[in-house]
């Protein structure tokens, strides 16, 4: 290596380590603004989350109105998911969680469904789910999709909501979870309002 | 809707709007802090691309010794890579994109090959990419990939770096672009540096 190169080197060096220091102190100050905001949106959060519990079917509403979402949801799974009592976004440094809390149910064990996403930057994305304790023959991640309402499974996916939560193949593109984190858990009343709509219509007969 | 439903609405409805305000002043905060940092971090970038156009071929040999991004490059598009002069990545407020700085070559005529990525919240993640405009008999996009090097296309990555380049099918899940903005661009010394022990490696013969 001749001086020139050397001397080179060792210019991009010092850029990198004064890069990499200013890249840290910005981590750092995002974090903190996010630490701030955080804490400033909790109580409303928290108020909201005890009104939707006494509105009852809350979230299964919201959610088999939405349009992408509901779009996983096979009739067997919708009974399911009337015994959701509460469901909750948690935003951390690096990723998040969402956590699907039950009643009492006749299809599995479990309180509480956890799906959870380690999303970097300086790792490999990776997520989690809860292994579900499905009772005896109520395993609905065993039976064959519902395709009962067209509307509602139309397009090609082919994905159920419970093979949804228990696949962790591809952390960094699941569509879904960032829906339920972006738009479903920002303003769920939206959906669910549309989902009251809804209920009307049916009553109608069709002309 | 009875009158108690009516009000947990109505509560629910006035949580949202906090909540919508403090998203709000999150994000413009949030953006705050990024304007300030890239304006800081400007200097030392400007500093580190005008030294590293003083080093010859720096650019194509720290993509084909990244062990993720050197999978994509076939030996005929590593000899266009050697024109490569110049590689940038610009971060905006909802997306990023990459720029590749071309000297004349014999591959095709444009100077400068640009993707670019619009990331959301708000909208559906799309990307887009310079058209390139082959010379006569030069697409390389339309040659079978040579797989020459079996080191470097290990695994079952059937892309090439110009398919790759000009694929915009999922903008949301693309794992090159991701590793170009928050691994090669951040330190790509550490991938030329591994470069140059390749060259002395090849330069001895083995026993
Ligand atoms: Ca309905
Ligand atoms: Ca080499
Ligand atoms: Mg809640
Ligand atoms: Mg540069």
């Amino acid at each position: 290596m001749d001086e020139a190169t050397r001397q080179a080197f060792s210019d991009i060096d010092e850029c990198q380590k004064e890069l990499d220091e200013l890249n840290y102190m910005a981590s750092k100050e995002i974090l903190q603004v996010e630490t701030k905001y955080n804490k400033l949106r909790k109580p409303f959060y928290d108020k909201r989350a005890a009104v939707i519990e006494k509105i009852p079917n809350f979230w299964v509403n919201a959610i088999v109105n939405h349009p992408q979402i509901s779009m996983l949801v096979d009739e067997e799974e919708e009974d399911c998911l009337n015994f959701l009592k509460k469901l909750e976004v948690q935003k951390f440094e690096n990723g998040f969680r969402v956590k699907f809390i039950f009643d009492e149910n006749p299809f599995f064990d479990n309180g509480e469904l956890i799906k959870e996403f380690q999303l970097g930057p300086n790792t490999e994305p990776k997520s989690t789910s809860t292994i579900i304790e499905w009772k005896e023959n109520m395993d609905l991640s065993r039976k064959q999709p519902q395709i009962i309402d067209a509307n509602r499974k139309r397009g090609l996916e082919q994905k159920t909501f419970f093979s949804w939560f228990s696949d962790n193949k591809n952390p960094a593109a699941d569509d879904i979870a960032e829906v339920i984190k972006d738009d479903l858990w920002p303003n769920p009343l939206k959906y669910f309002v549309s989902s009251d709509e809804n209920v009307i219509d049916e009553e109608t007969p069709a002309v």
